[in-house]
């Protein structure tokens, strides 16, 4: 989208683009609301789709077949029939599975398939199995080393390796309640953080996170199920409170021995974005500081853990939030893509192993959001970017050199690439306001072979309310804001309805896109259907519009996203449908703590809200997403003060309902019970609801429940 | 009551007796319907009104005088200002008290100030402190002997005794954190028990609890007013499961040595009655065991630690359950009084200490609930019963020789007289129906002396509904139960209202009564000012009528309970102006099983229930009541199975609210938060409710805010 057409359609709040559904047909029920948009409704598609390794061809599961397609002449054979497989399992005396998807290509001929023994390697040429890799007793965090066929896992708080002939090694040997946890996810998922073991490339070096965490508090988490109710409590560190420590170990396969990279102090900094050098003599670890505002790239001799180098460093003001390790060029083993959102944006820079800066590949008011793949000389880079619109995904090509730019994808949309580069093709599965889901096989120009599946509607017997791509000016006069209204079904130029906004508000979240229903979950048309308006806004502070846009809200979380919800309420209020009397709020999580913050801060405005697992107060929340966002307790305490929700509950006027899971590990319930405290002494009415023994987000079919519940809420009170 | 006046009365169902009062007048705002009744509406009194000792003067405080009249002319004097107390204390440099209320009489011319010092001892005649008790830091369970001046008490889990001089003694040593609790309440204040130390006569020797808690399995309760909720554990042995080890042990002040009563196994057996013999050469216990079917009174030597003798035992197949230790004469050492509900029903038994029957004293299908005291020869017993009728309580005084009974108090309604017997008067207040307080002072004849106050009724400007007693007759045919009706406020025949049942059922209590306000709330009042029937009825199980009225829900709660409950709302759906299809339910612990059961058990009946600390399942009731009722689960699997609330949930088909506090260690939240997991599982709609930081009931100002979350539940849904 150019520059003045934005502009045009912004200061005209026009629609960028909506979506009729028929209006006629049966309503839905709520167990289809909740559970039917990924069941029932879920769109038709290929099943276990993926290139078979080093060919043109790709596979995908028929029934009970595995079925093969050659991309270039588009002739299709049956490959492999479930009933082989499970022969092959059989002769094993192994499980047999259930359904041909369950198989992932290994190699050009080897499948890997996930039986309930263990995975198993099966050559589709002879249709045999080669090799078993059985579960391993109590054993997790599988890591299978490229080569050497080496398992290394997990046993509660240890770490261990395999070796093919058997072998047992066990790296850690560290009490059980000792507080040392080995081999494990660290800093809670945070830093794109998905994993705690790390082989080298050739297994000769087994890195592993070694995370201390004695030293933090424990929260009291209640197992009501048992007889007596037991005490079954997780390490809790709060904003500005003691945090765990972290150190990477590696044990090298030759001498057998352990060392620690020597991170040095203070302990308690983040060790993100590990990465094995290619010729593994070294690991690079990017180092952020506690404060999450000063980021070193630094090497480590793998063999004395001694630091060889700080390749650059990495300031702000607000925070910097390494998501990616570096990504070593194969051909070019010196140079590595960075990504960082130093100029407000995610890009991709070159560097070599120096630390010196060769390129910054991309640029621009958009950002980066997956790299899909280089060509074989790495010339080339493929990735993904929101460069057509921040509602939109498409697939780029960039040369390195020239730093050339081009489209490889068209429709208007969400594209998923699923690459084949050396054999010249792409996948392309897409998403929109108007398409379920459409997969086409595309040339690697771009140029589309052919259209391997169309799903139709799967709501084509229901009668499903309109919905509204909305785009609105902040109070910044300037900044762009999407929102997404359903409008009631049926409604009439005569009739008020009520309105909810749906809100989420928090960074990492992207709730109103160019996919399929808008981004929205199918109750919100449910909801429609029964009367309502349902609006969403993404405030400043979300994502998908890069650091700029996200990181205003730092040190005063509530405060921007407010206003911002506000635009889109005024806007609501505008509509001569909308009944401005009758307006709710409900959000989950940061959504939750948005809820109250609306319903406390805008009290006439809201008449009744539902915030599930809230954060109250951002000193009860944990160290490192709060402190990104709100420094320390200590270091910021106009903005907690301004963001703790407990110390304005007087302010409460409309109705609330509070939910929360008991043993919620992420917002603990703390949180809500400290502002019903706070509730119960000013004598302000409040509701709440509790899902025993339901984490942060309440799944399975109790989600009928809460979701039933949180419906009965808006038609008894709204 | 005539036995043919009560079986007309109850075959007619007749009302026994109402109270209506003014129609016209303001109408009560909630604040005033939760903290009027002890406050703004509490009938005027005479504050600390108390006999002064070996005199015929009674005193109480008017202002700041305390006044003294002579019993014999009324002559009436001013005795004491605060002032000069205030005065007193300041010359010892102690805290003024604030109101001349704070002194009770300890000998002829010594009242006790309660200062916040501690105990001062001040001398009426002299205007003068003559001794003062010290608060000792940390102290706690402070018993003073009545002798020697010798204080007993406990700091943290050990016990020690300060000597007038200010020599301390530890008498126990054991760990914090050892389980071991020395001094202090055992059996949870089941079987009557209110202390643990227990000085002899003498002072010579002091008894105390230990208990070991140290097998009792924790439950987790959580303070989430830390900045990181923290872990507050109690020890709660549930139904079934590993109970603590309690036994006496003797300190003896001579030698400096403790020894313990050789009580013997099972080690997890109640150690109830705790008494001294007069000479204190021997210490009794009614042990029971812990099946609490056979009691045996046990005599054991002091100094050794011995069992001397079983004077007797009481089995029974239901459940004997002590409630006062043996009452020794003063005159005749040898004898003491003995209360059993061995024949149906609280009895006095006169015995010897050879554990010799001498004579059962009282006799009849009614309770003796207090031994008032003995003339001076010890051959008149006084005492309060139920005899007149169970909703009444009459002083009665009864010849120990001849057996012979003379009712001294003649008004209906309750009395609670304070007796001054050595010079044959006693003071008696009396409360009914019609009487909000009346104060008389009467000869030892019963013969009214003279009014000393008759207060007024406080509720002249309100206009209350009319409130009815009834009596009814349970599905046995011949069981009257008795029940109390507050009538809607100003109905006209025309108009239905919704009626809200409002139970507890359990033992131990008795809501209806004839006292004022017929022993209701003035809440229910208040509900009824607002259009709602308020009904109650003890149904079998409760108190007031005796040991086989009460025991016949043993190894069954809730089944007579329910069927007795469901005759009154059978009664209800008579009446005209009820609405049937509006009956709610409500109540509070054993109230909330009721109201649960009630709900799942006739669930076409009742539309809308409100359920406080409601236990769900017997098993996860602590074992001292849990058992007594219901036996261990393992012997009495039918029964804990039927009266499981939580395998029922998905029987709920009207709208039930749950209401608990966090750490309510009576009623353990798990009760409600098992029975909500169980609705959750059976997508059941289910409404629950938190007190954050509340035990068992929800006390303080904070009961605003429950009881109006009670009356818009019943408003909205009802």
């Amino acid at each position: 989208m150019k520059n003045t057409t934005l502009l045009l359609s912004l200061l005209l709040q026009i629609t960028i683009f909506s979506h009729v559904f028929a209006q006629n047909g049966r309503i839905l029920n709520i167990e289809e609301a909740v559970m039917g948009q990924v069941g029932t409704f879920a769109p038709a598609t290929l099943t276990a789709l993926q290139w078979r390794p080093q060919t043109a061809f790709y596979t995908y599961a028929s029934g009970d077949s595995l079925i093969q397609t050659d991309a270039r002449s588009g002739k299709t054979s049956l490959l492999l029939t479930l009933k082989q497989v499970n022969d092959a399992l059989a002769k094993e005396k192994l499980s047999k599975i259930p359904s041909i998807a369950y198989v992932a290509w290994k190699s050009t001929d080897h499948l890997t398939i996930y039986a309930r023994e263990g995975k198993v390697f099966f050559d589709v040429i002879h249709k045999k199995i080669d090799r078993i890799h059985r579960n391993i007793e109590g054993a997790a965090h599988v890591e299978e080393s490229s080569v050497e066929e080496l398992l290394a896992y997990t046993v509660e708080n240890n770490l261990y390796i395999r070796k093919p002939d058997g072998e047992t090694i066990q790296l850690t040997h560290d009490a059980p309640m000792s507080g040392i946890v080995n081999g494990q996810v660290v800093h809670r998922n945070e830093f794109g953080i998905t994993k705690g073991i790390f082989w080298s490339p050739q297994a000769d070096f087994l890195a592993f996170y070694r995370m201390d965490e004695s030293m933090v508090t424990d929260y009291p988490l209640v197992d009501i199920t048992a007889r007596t109710a037991e005490l079954n409590s997780t390490k809790y560190p709060m904003a500005g409170m003691a945090s765990h420590e972290v150190t990477l170990g590696i044990y090298n396969m030759n001498t057998g021995k352990t060392v620690f990279m020597k991170t040095g102090e203070p302990t308690d900094q983040y060790l993100t974005g590990i990465a094995w050098a290619p010729d593994a003599k070294s690991v690079y670890i990017a180092l952020l500081n506690r404060d999450q505002n000063h980021l070193r790239l630094n090497e480590y001799d793998a063999t004395s853990g001694e630091l060889l180098k700080t390749l650059f460093e990495e300031k702000n003001n607000r925070y910097v939030e390494p998501a990616e390790p570096m990504l070593f060029m194969k051909t070019r083993p010196d140079e590595f893509i960075w990504q960082s959102q130093r100029d407000g944006h995610n890009h991709l820079y070159l560097y070599n192993r120096s630390g010196k800066l060769i390129t910054q590949l991309t640029k621009g008011e958009w950002d980066v959001t997956e790299i899909a793949g280089f060509d074989s000389k790495e010339n080339t880079v493929y990735y993904v970017s929101t460069q057509e619109s921040p509602l939109q995904r498409h697939l780029y090509t960039i040369d390195m050199k020239s730093v050339k730019t081009i489209l490889l994808t068209a429709e208007h949309g969400t594209h998923h690439p699923v690459m084949n580069i050396n054999e010249g093709y792409f996948i392309d599965r897409i998403t929109s306001t108007d398409v379920p889901l459409k997969i086409d096989l595309c040339r690697i120009t771009g140029k589309i072979v052919r259209n391997l599946l169309t799903a139709e509607n799967p709501y084509k017997d229901i009668a499903m309310p309109e919905m509204e791509m909305i785009t609105l000016i902040a109070n910044d006069g300037v900044t762009p804001l999407y929102g997404r209204l359903i409008k009631p079904l049926k409604s009439t130029g005569d009739t008020k309805h009520p309105v909810i906004v749906y809100v989420y508000g928090g960074p990492h979240a992207q709730l109103v896109t160019d996919t399929w229903l808008g981004g929205a979950r199918l109750w919100e048309y449910y909801m429609a259907q029964k009367g309502y308006a349902m609006f969403t806004l993404d405030n400043r502070g979300s994502s998908g519009r890069g650091f700029n846009f996200e990181s205003v809200i730092h040190r005063r979380l509530g405060e921007l996203e407010l206003h911002d919800q506000l635009t889109g309420v005024n806007y609501l209020k505008k509509l001569p449908y909308i009944d401005t009397t009758r307006i709710g709020v409900h959000g989950w999580s940061f959504g939750g703590f948005m809820t109250t913050n609306m319903m406390l801060n805008v009290a006439e405005t809201f008449k009744v809200g539902v915030a599930g697992g809230p954060v109250m107060d951002w000193s009860l929340y944990e160290v490192m997403y709060g402190e990104r966002y709100m420094d320390m307790p200590a270091l910021n305490p106009e903005g907690y003060a301004r963001a703790n929700m407990i110390s304005k509950a007087s302010q409460l006027k409309g109705k609330l309902l509070l939910i929360h899971g008991d043993i919620d590990n992420v917002v603990v319930m703390q949180h809500s019970l400290q502002f019903i405290r706070e509730c119960v002494s000013n004598n302000i009415p409040i509701d709440f609801f509790v899902y025993p023994q339901h984490k942060h987000n309440v799944v399975g079919k109790d989600r009928i429940h809460l979701m039933q519940k949180i419906t009965d809420y808006f038609d008894s009170n709204l």
